[in-house]
């Protein structure tokens, strides 16, 4: 069966790929670039499409104007501890990111055939997003199924999040187990040459390998 | 209050432009090229922004591979009888386009500080497209208030839709009473130097006029 995969190039979503890989569908990769400063994970996203050797649509969306510090570099980044993260919205937040990612890719789905769309939302060790949440996906799927000509026709396209209630550390032993290429991901927000280790997508990835008792292959800034 | 106005150039959302400025909102206007055949109506909605002298945020989001007449002109616009249209859906249904472009809307919104999105969906004399129904806005906003940051702050963006329920007469009535430049909005699926006059949005726009008993300034084809 047909899906498309939300690749954004970082942990989450390249483990989620895997997974779409290992279920057996015939998957369209889908990375959107929004704009966002750290491009670096763009490319990340065409070496993990590369090694897997799935289609990769790359669309661009300059989601001009919008306020979020992962557009607008004029809004310093947050540096915060670990057990800080995911209480409140941070400024990384960028307005209606994932619902616009998930209807994009049910575009694409209608387009291509395809019955499922996969996307690496995690609702435990996360930033805080209002669409990371499981409300969320049980609301936008409802939405799909009155909103599109497949949900009116009886098959509306099933949106599935296989990391949703996973810990970091799961998600890193899930994708030891699968043999993810970990060292072609790319997750930090600053996206120099190397990771900087502080940022809030940093701290939740050491977490996760700290947890899963590996180490993280992506250098680290001294 | 600020708002968003989803504005294609066409009457419909015109009509809603002229509504929203007259309920007393700044309105900005967002138009989205996703690689339309009638590119004709981007020009379209740059003259009526100019005209309301609006604020007017174009993007571009070209809907690479997605399938629909609208977009890719190997597949034939269909010609068919007024009466006709609106009971099944059509090649233009362009997938899940007015879930992406209500999206992009509402992040913007979000960004700006707008309450309201407004969006002249019409489900009485429309194409059939799932995503004109009143079923569908419901469902939309139930997601907006679960999946967007001032949703879970208690203020989700209101999406507004003062023309659903009309028929295409009473919108050129609307129209009329509002002063709106019908001359400068743009409504073929063509989108040649004429109207053709056949194509399914030429026959509800000419209907409508009819209707309201006006002649429409635009040019057709003989």
């Amino acid at each position: 069966m047909k899906a498309i995969c939300l690749l954004s190039g970082g942990l989450d979503s390249t483990v989620t790929l895997a997974y779409a890989l290992c279920k057996g569908h015939e998957v369209t990769a889908l990375t959107i670039d929004y704009g966002q400063r750290h491009q670096r994970e763009l490319e990340a996203a065409k070496a993990v499409t590369s090694h897997y050797r799935v289609r990769h649509v790359v669309m661009k969306l300059p989601l001009t104007e919008f306020r979020s510090s992962l557009i607008d570099p004029s809004i310093p980044l947050p540096d915060r501890k670990v057990e800080d993260i995911g209480y409140d919205i941070p400024d990384t937040y960028v307005p209606a990111r994932n619902i616009i990612f998930l209807s994009v890719a049910t575009g694409l789905a209608e387009s291509l055939g395809a019955s499922n769309v996969f996307i690496g939302a995690n609702s435990i060790d996360y930033s805080g997003y209002p669409d990371c949440r499981p409300e969320f996906f049980q609301a936008f799927e409802e939405m799909l199924r009155v909103g599109t000509k497949m949900g009116t026709l009886g098959h509306p396209i099933r949106v599935e999040h296989p990391l949703l209630r996973k810990t970091k550390g799961d998600i890193v032993k899930m994708g030891k187990i699968m043999d993810v290429p970990f060292e072609l991901t790319w997750s930090c927000y600053r996206g120099g040459e190397r990771a900087c280790g502080h940022c809030d997508s940093c701290l939740l990835r050491l977490k996760g390998f700290k947890e899963a008792g590996l180490i993280d292959p992506v250098p680290y800034e001294e």
